[in-house]
């Protein structure tokens, strides 16, 4: 395999950081240059001693963010920076040749109408957003393979979308009644001197948050149409759970009313079976998606440090409806270790690469 | 006041261990027995290290649980029991003139069938079924105040109920479609020696579990029917959360369709107004519920150690939808705590008396 | 009993907080005024909702600090500050005729060229040392009942002197070489928005910090030396641990060599007795120390949300060591409680008043 | 590189999961059989969901321990079993031509007096002992390259032997008046359906267990003494601390008396530079030693996951001790990280190879 230069912009923060984690070991790629503001001049292995003992980091240190010298020093940049700053760096870089992958909501919304509804600013950099690609690859492979700007999905988008997009592509669910419910590690919060994250506010809480119109629905939304060929609305509730890191999320949906007699006796066990089958076509291949059986449920302690999202479901006979689970690390498969798939796929690099 | 003599059967459990430390501080109730089978013939203040300074525990120590004798000893008999075993006690307590304050599920549910299909045994003493009155003051004040056998609610239900009843009375919500999403604390697993709630299994760890049939749906279902004068079915998902105590409940109802012009513009604004004035209504002297305020959202680490429930809510202009979330300690109002409160209520003492 | 007005000066901090928990369910205290610069204005409820459903806390609210108007309001004055700005409010309140408990460091170290030594800067207030008593009430129980003007301790000499100056006073261990390795809660570092005690950067952490020179060795060291009649230098190590609260600290200690003779077969059943007669002497009445008997050893969790300190020891016959173990809620013995234990110590209430 | 074929004999312990983690990404090691008494006949993923995604994973299921076949299907095995139990298996191991890494303590003790002593029971194998070598890469490389039969370190000592013993060999410490007082997190306790270990009785909670005489003892002496040229009787204290990892220790140590004259002003700085040359030497070239600079200290976050040991130290002129402190992950260092670090040196591999 051919390997290639790789930056990271705002390597500072938990995303930013994860990914230094991942790229140090990557087998293909070649960590050239990360930036921080905050730490410029200092060695990386002062800053985050965690990586002072690997090899490769020996070399590295914080420097100002440049997207010029950058552009030469790296084929593909990461974006690890607050929205409405990561597309000032999109700009040049793109113009510089390099391709780029931004973790920040930038360019996940196609509409800069509903950017600046959901961001509260005019989108900084409209022009590119016909280029954007969004960075799910079960959803959006050969897309990505060629696009020179990834839009790396949200963490809660994530644990959302993969859940749902099966069902309603094959129509298995109304797309109407969608709820979902999260539960979100501190880290989620970001790397923020704030009162309310610090350890004695968090510890021995759980706590809802930002509902009921949070951010990450403006590409959860656009991303559920997409799927379902019409438009989505849905109920959003993320909490905050005394963890470090780790998304569980409860979806509540109700089965397509022309695809399911709910009063016969077999209800349950025939949409389960279908549900079965919609998510087997779907991922039963990919290396990221685990889908559970028999009595196993989600549990976030089980993927936290993998890029893996592990699925189970429900058919309640009682209600009728049907329950999904996701559990996924929100670091790993919910930002960084997505943004590395989709690095692979846009390097023509075995997908896996550095994050099996 | 007049004090009353009171005892534990049971006290070893987290509910059980939690009713001691309200018990020994209560300015009317003396505690005069608490049993156990494992910790029978030692004294309390070994077992429980953390009530060794109360002057009030020095003399107490476990014993066998034997209801004759505690007949003699106590004029109330609290049953910090598994369900099933719990009804054995009864039924001789009550014969020997006490009055019985039940923490377990024996004597919640009405009907015997719905105990047996939830349960998975046959009810050990309907005949005492009729007697038994729910335990939740805030809706059953003046029936506890007479009873002889009161069945304190379970710890999930308590959150569920708080929430639901007063909006159903008022018919401001359909009864059909309501979900409820839960997060416990480890606690309310009891204290039991089992790999699943090992200290490594449960830190950084969020799981989904028991859905979507668990035991506490028979007596939330039978009370939300109650309230709404209708069979209500609810979709129910309780989560393990790694905190010692503490359960957050989120419930999503859909609002009356003919109280509400949901396209209305102020259909929100108005909706709000309606819900904050059945809640004032139901709540506003209510010594152990909460109405939050502004922007304020419950959080467990404001009412762990306390009787309290907190209560917030919000209508989203987006889908229609109410929302409404609360917070308890699910061992003090969820348990122990609303268990004395009954006990207040049964002995005409302040209903505060050694809660605030 | 008659009843006082106290007042607390700083509460928005933990202590502060600790402080109004415990004054707000005082049977004598009536808590008339809270200060806080940064809520001055606001509702005590807002501010902290655990306290809303409090009857006596409804009325109060945030004011800003004035030690005029404070000394017209409250008899008794508790200054919960940043070492420095407590002895600003110190004098007026004094000359104003309040009695003052301060839990900062101002007071604590007669001498001012110590205390510019570990706070790098001058007393502020050098006139008032005099009139100090150190508050420490197993010890100086007879000083703060007269005392005008009470230096609570720190949480980690709590943790430390009451182990050792039993000991000392006894000449059953060597001044020298003393060893105090010191857990801290995270609470410890108070409540401020700095990225070392956000919830990701402590939990699943395990940290020394601040060694060799802590500030809290200025008054542990003068209260030793007081002890053993002779200068004693400490050696000191905190380490901070994912808890909220609780402070464990583990002492090595050289048994006096005047004393035992540690060859000698019975050497450390004949020293364990020597101990134990000690700790008997000083602590058997005393209705805050736990000795643990048998197998028994502190467990933070034991003293919680108490104003107990749980205090073990064991002799090692391999080495001829002394350890001895203790565990305090830091907030509470380590602060809070124990300034109201001084309290009641000054208004003539029953120690324990407010306390168990 | 040649690969190998090993097994892990009890892999359904802490260490023996962890072993799995390491062993199916390692570079030259193939994993063949993994056994488990308790989930014989299991697939491997089903039983630890998190391996599921893992490619090597799926064929590999639990299965009986079986010496005869163990040693027909691998060419090294690795023992996860408790002391006592490892040794039945290590003899039919060898004599079947395995090479055999013990993570339990049968070997590490040579003298089985010391051995009986200690575990309270005979050794079990005695003959094999002269042919066991103490798996302390940084100590022992060169015989582990060779050897046969290696007694992986316990938790504790690694985290105790290579802070001091340099020190010992260099002369630089007196051999008596050692401490180690540790801090362990709770998957030091392995995974046993214990109450004590339960996630409500660990959480919030600080408390010290087994001293004065723990287990570990036994080799952590044997190795200092051997270090010291002289018997070395260690003080230590290990602490139960609710992370789920981790191991930090501190050690107090006295300068060697006859090279430093503790009066002289620059004592503190000349020891220090002392201190500092003899780690270099003995650790500037190791993978896994990082020699903390600066104000920086050890924290167990920064090795969590890593097969690194952190380690800083201070001395302290008021005092005139020099104080040491470590940082390991329990179950990495502590255990089957180092194990697959000899792993690599027995099979000519680089040391790093799937450690880094």
């Amino acid at each position: 395999m051919n390997s290639k230069k790789v930056a990271i912009v705002g390597a500072s923060g938990y995303s930013g950081e994860e990914l230094v984690r991942l790229l140090l070991s990557h087998p293909f790629a070649e960590l050239t240059a990360v930036t921080s503001r905050q730490y410029a001049g200092q060695p990386l292995a002062r800053v985050f001693p965690r990586f002072a003992h690997h090899p490769r980091a020996r070399a590295l240190g914080f420097s100002e963010p440049n997207a010029e010298r950058l552009a030469r020093e790296a084929q593909v940049v990461f974006l690890a920076l607050p929205h409405g700053v990561a597309a000032e760096y999109a700009v040049p870089l793109l113009e510089g040749g390099c391709q780029v992958i931004d973790l920040s909501a930038d360019f996940r919304v196609h509409d800069p109408a509903v950017y600046q509804e959901f961001y509260a600013h005019d989108h900084p950099a409209p022009g590119l957003l016909p280029r954007a690609v969004y960075g799910l690859p079960e959803v959006y492979r050969d897309q990505i393979r060629t696009a020179s700007l990834v839009a790396s999905p949200g963490c809660y988008p994530t644990s959302i979308l993969l859940p749902l997009i099966p069902l309603l592509k094959a129509r298995l669910i109304e797309p109407e009644g969608l709820i979902a419910d999260s539960l979100s590690g501190v880290s989620g919060a970001g790397r923020k001197a704030e009162l309310d994250y610090l350890f004695v506010e968090c510890n021995e809480s759980m706590r809802p948050y930002g509902l009921p119109k949070h951010r990450h629905l403006s590409e959860i939304e656009q991303e559920l149409s997409e799927a379902a060929g019409r438009k989505v609305i849905l109920q959003f509730t993320p909490h905050l759970i005394p963890v470090n890191r780790g998304i569980l999320t409860t979806i509540y949906a109700t089965p397509a009313k022309n695809g399911a007699d709910r009063t016969a006796p077999d209800f349950a066990t025939r949409l389960n079976e279908r549900v079965a089958r919609c998510y087997q076509d779907a991922y039963a291949g990919e290396p990221f998606v685990r889908l559970l059986e028999g009595k196993a449920l989600p549990d976030t302690k089980n993927v936290v440090g993998t890029n893996v999202l592990e699925l189970a479901w429900r058919v309640d006979p009682r209600t009728g409806r049907l329950i999904v689970m996701s559990a996924e690390d929100n670091l790993v498969k919910g930002a960084s270790g997505q943004a590395v798939q989709s690095l692979n796929l846009m390097c023509g690099w075995p997908e896996t690469a550095g994050l099996i």
